[in-house]
């Protein structure tokens, strides 16, 4: 309500006075939904008041977004004009959701004619507007309600006095059927109605395992099939992965094609790069002929559905000079003066193997319905997760129309943003629709660079819409810190990652500590992009055991399944960081001590997290470092750790709280 | 643009891929205004950006509200896709504005054909793209503009290299017509339009005094009259007021008429209280007859405004059972089921001389316009400042259309809102167009409190609509800290009024320390409120002469003229405050260090604000006393002060930076 949208036309009713202010979660004045999971509880709040001291009412009105039945819950009042409440979130859709506000006039009432009563006053006139109040909601009440109402409006009038009146007016059955049955006379309703988008528990809480699947085969002269990937299975699954993802499985094109450590010279047998989409074999919704058959990928999606792990494939909306859309549509692309398609450049940068789409040519509709049909084609084959390439070089629009069109039939869809760019850009993707983000964590190495980008994650207003998949590292980024951190590095950004995150990833190789590097860059030398690849995957030094282990800690741990619940500990070391997750419901507090220097032993004391346990200096904590099984007692302010790079670069414990007796009367 | 907006229709244009995000200031998402004043340049800035690295371009658009011509500015990019932009507040009126931003083509294709140049790569194509930029540009191109384009077109068809041709199209001048002319294509305007109230100075800087009109006489038996006020305005002037408040002039009720200290039984001859409004003498547009007439009023108005000093009215939308509304608009008031008007109460309080007003009535349009009238009235009469009594028991609506509807026509005028209430209640009347709101800054005495209360209306979002008007006291509040600190409290909390904000007010009795309680109460003995007084205005123990210094300091620095230039320093001892208020665009400094105990001496160390000076602990500082007129020589990092109740409790430091000079040469 705005003085514009008053009406002075007579008989136009009263503009409300009810003010709905500051309401949260909010992103963007709710110009973009929230998100959580399935089975969460949404609690949201307001100020919500009005000129004077009469009593309102205030409620949360909710619907799936494709349904017009609205439910709604009673807000309360908290303190200084605070309102809260709160609603299910029990489907895997999305929800839409306002708050609504109505003058409350017989709670009004009750007030004053209490107040009145208990100074001893006159209550002739109260008692009078009260049956009026009564006999309002006479007509809609139904069944109980009705009776209920009824007999209070005939007993105040054989009443022998006004104070046995009012007690017939306050029954408590009076009081509930009014509360069910008051008028609604004055509702306003909060604009606009906001969304939260409620995925599947996965989105929240997943270990992601990247590779290229023509590199797992045993011969260097081509690439591996989809039939081979399935022999890596339970490799990946036993190490505690939940989601595959495979880089580009589409047709890869000739023209300008890239050799090894990109190169431009390659050889007749260099199987290109997989972003190169497309060739005479087909586009985006083809598969590499050496991969294998649309029936070998539904295979393969059925066989590592069956255990436990599912596929995520790699979108990247580009094409290479052989897509068959520089053919059939290259008004899709950025055309020059002479008539050809325009290559991705940065100057003086080229990338002649790649067409960039322009997303808003003439013929955007036929192009983004294209895309559209693309991804769900995917879907129709069994994918539900997609990592998407390169997101920050399409418009932001696009990808949430996109999303909103996939997941209106498949809420269960899950797209990763891969934006590694300015934050504001990656922030808006999240807001946009994509349900996890890649984040700047593969490069922040140091405790307050950390705490510094932990907090703004998970405890301010970017939490509501975004989740940072963590990743260690990726195939285009080997970072100093894996280079010459060696394999204590690769231990604690590990367990950095799926710690501070509730979802993470790596990419294939990690767990072997592969870390040659191009020099001077933070790029693999030899990347599986350019060529065929061949693994040991058993090869010495590889930490496979320790990821199993760590992966089995997080599975064991509702704490740490968990994205927001994450509270930084006082350590008195700046080479250590603590942290602990705690999920008070399930009992769950696991508190974690990495030392983020791979070089170095470093001893730090810790504080106990009393705050968040919830007890004092006194009580005894009975303490399980979770990678040893050791035991502990702790007791009072702090303990003192000692993490050795060589031994244990990082410590993980779970807490319970002994529970304090104290008995009074001697045991005998 | 959301998807819903999105049109799939065949030949609608692509959405906008451009986001404008982040708006300052921005209260409420833009639902209510912020507020400037009459000189001040308005600072817009916002997150602009979108997908890819092209260039984007960005204006503010403004305009009168009373006006369809749109202005627009330029807004430049400061770094982390932030962008500014400002324009200047010339006129008293509201400016409506928003931010437009649209994809920079010209300036996307410079970028890249400079880089392509300096790597010296190939150009032709970017040189044909760039000529079909410049020739889209002509049919919007006039004058010069058309020729520079023109030629430059022309004269890289004649260049005999493609360097040449370059250096042709990025003339200064051509760049410079092309900034002019560029297409606007995707074009995206920020939503919702946005408001600024741009007052006269005087709602930000003056000083009030307010006080009972009746009691300008000499005789307690009757009350004074107009002609005997304006015999006061040399004597409040030269104190250094600018806004002399009255209470309300109206006729009063005499139906349950209150007696002297609010008792029920009044004698024939109590005046009654200003606030029962209403008798067969009139209603709110009219005088109490013992006052004078409206020829009288009028005088008054004018001989203030002959001094400089302005006449504020207080507007009580209330009725005494007298009022002629009572009869003629029965409807307008709360009616009982007897047919009878309730009076206000607080149960178990009774206030049985005040009906307050139902603003929903069923005729609230009649109410409504009526209100308006009244307002219109007394702006005839030559009022432009009111003083609005409990508007927090009001639709804050209400009020929003009202002063939006007065000052339509007059947007000279001022509101200040008396709402003590609930804190968000009093944020919002101001948000509703108050030009000034009273604030918790009467009862705040402590270092810490103050220092919080200052910090959040000067330094938080609420500095942007709302202007506390700091009052010491009022006639219906009488601070502890007054009753029990005497003098030095008077001193003090003048002090701290009128140098934490730039409007402030007393009201009279203050100068003459006057403070004689009801027992254990807030509030005025004998108050004037309820009777005829007679005041001796040079009673010994007065401070006059202190509360003239005061103003007089206030008016001849500007730094204590801005609202929101605060800040404070750290002072080593808790019961001295210290603060700076600082304008370096007029190079007015004015520090302050206040004894907030009224009863002891204190000693303390002060912070000399470099940060704020911009200055080092070598920097010579030329410092005067305000009150004393005293010099000093400041250095170093903090000085000492000795703060004695009786002697100094407060001091007022302007400082005066020497600017440093060091002679490398010798002086002979």
């Amino acid at each position: 309500m705005t003085v514009t949208d008053i009406s002075f036309e007579r008989g136009a009713p009263p503009p409300s006075s009810i003010l709905i202010e500051g309401v949260e979660p909010l992103v963007d004045c709710g110009r973009y939904p929230i998100k959580r999971e399935v089975g969460d509880r949404l609690v949201v709040s307001a100020d919500i008041f009005r000129e004077g001291h009469d009593k309102l009412a205030a409620v949360v009105r909710y619907r799936t977004w494709d349904s017009d039945a609205w439910h709604e819950v009673p807000m309360h009042p908290l303190e200084n004009d605070r309102w809260e409440g709160e609603f299910p979130l029990q489907r895997n859709t999305r929800y839409i959701y306002t708050i609504a506000a109505f003058p409350d006039t017989f709670e009004s009432w009750r007030d004053e004619i209490e107040k009145k009563r208990d100074a001893g006053l006159g209550l002739d006139l109260e008692i009078q507007e009260g049956v009026i109040l009564l006999e309002d909601m006479l007509p809609r009440a139904e069944g109980t309600d009705a009776t209920v109402l009824q007999r209070a409006v005939a007993s105040v009038r054989s009443a022998s006095n006004q104070v046995d009146a009012v007690a017939e007016m306050l029954r408590d059955d009076v009081i509930a059927a009014a509360h069910r049955n008051r008028s609604r006379a004055g509702w306003v309703t909060y604009q606009p109605d906001m969304t939260v988008i409620v995925d599947r528990v996965r989105a929240r809480f997943a270990a992601w395992y990247e590779m290229f699947p023509r590199s797992a085969g045993s011969d260097p002269g081509r690439g591996a099939t989809f039939k081979e990937v399935e022999t890596h299975l339970p490799r990946i699954r036993e190490m505690g992965f939940d989601v595959l993802y495979f880089t580009p499985i589409h047709p890869i094109g000739d023209t300008n094609r890239k050799g090894k450590n990109n190169t431009l010279n390659p050889k007749p047998d260099d199987p290109g790069v997989p972003y190169a989409i497309g060739s005479a074999d087909g586009g985006h919704d083809a598969i590499e002929p050496g991969l294998g058959s649309e029936q070998d990928f539904r295979d393969l999606v059925a066989a590592a559905s069956a255990q436990g792990l599912e596929i995520a494939l790699d979108i990247a909306f580009q094409a290479s000079p052989d897509h068959p859309w520089a053919q059939s549509h290259p008004e899709w692309f950025n055309r020059r003066p002479d008539g050809s398609i325009k290559y991705a450049e940065n100057p003086p940068k080229k990338y002649e193997d790649i067409y960039p789409i322009n997303f808003q040519n003439d013929d955007w509709q036929g192009l983004w319905q294209e895309l559209r049909r693309i991804i769900l084609h995917w879907v129709e084959l069994g994918v539900r997760t997609f990592r998407v390439d390169n997101p920050h070089t399409k418009p932001t629009v696009f990808w949430e129309w996109l999303i909103s069109e996939v997941q209106r039939d498949h809420p269960d869809t899950i797209f990763l943003s891969e934006a590694f760019t300015r934050p504001k850009v990656m922030k808006t993707l999240a807001k946009a629709g994509f349900a996890q983000s890649y984040t700047y964590f593969t490069w922040r190495n140091f405790k307050q660079e950390l705490m510094d980008y932990l907090i703004e994650l998970t405890q301010t207003e970017v939490k509501e819409y975004m989740r940072g998949n963590f990743f260690t590292n990726t195939h285009d980024i080997l970072p100093y810190i894996l280079q010459e951190g060696g394999r204590p590095a690769f231990q604690t950004r590990l367990v950095l990652a799926g710690t501070l995150s509730s979802v993470y990833g790596i990419y294939s190789g990690y767990e072997l500590c592969e870390n040659t590097a191009v020099a001077g860059k933070e790029e693999y030398l030899d990347s599986e992009k350019y060529e065929y690849k061949v693994w040991d995957w058993q090869r010495p030094g590889n930490i496979v055991e320790y990821i199993s282990r760590f992966n089995r800690i997080r599975r064991d741990h509702p704490a740490l399944q968990e994205y927001d619940n994450l509270s930084f500990l006082r350590a008195d070391n700046d080479n250590v960081l603590c942290y602990i997750k705690a999920l008070p419901a399930k009992g769950s507090y696991v508190m974690v001590a990495v030392n983020l220097d791979p070089f170095q032993p470093h001893h730090s004391a810790l504080e106990i997290p009393h705050h968040i346990l919830g007890t004092s200096h006194n009580d005894q904590i009975r303490v399980t470092e979770l990678f040893t099984g050791e035991s502990f007692l702790w007791q009072g302010a702090e303990e003192t750790v000692y993490l050795d790079p060589q031994q244990n670069p990082a410590m993980m414990f779970d807490l319970r709280v002994w529970e304090h007796k104290d008995y009074e009367e001697p045991c005998f």
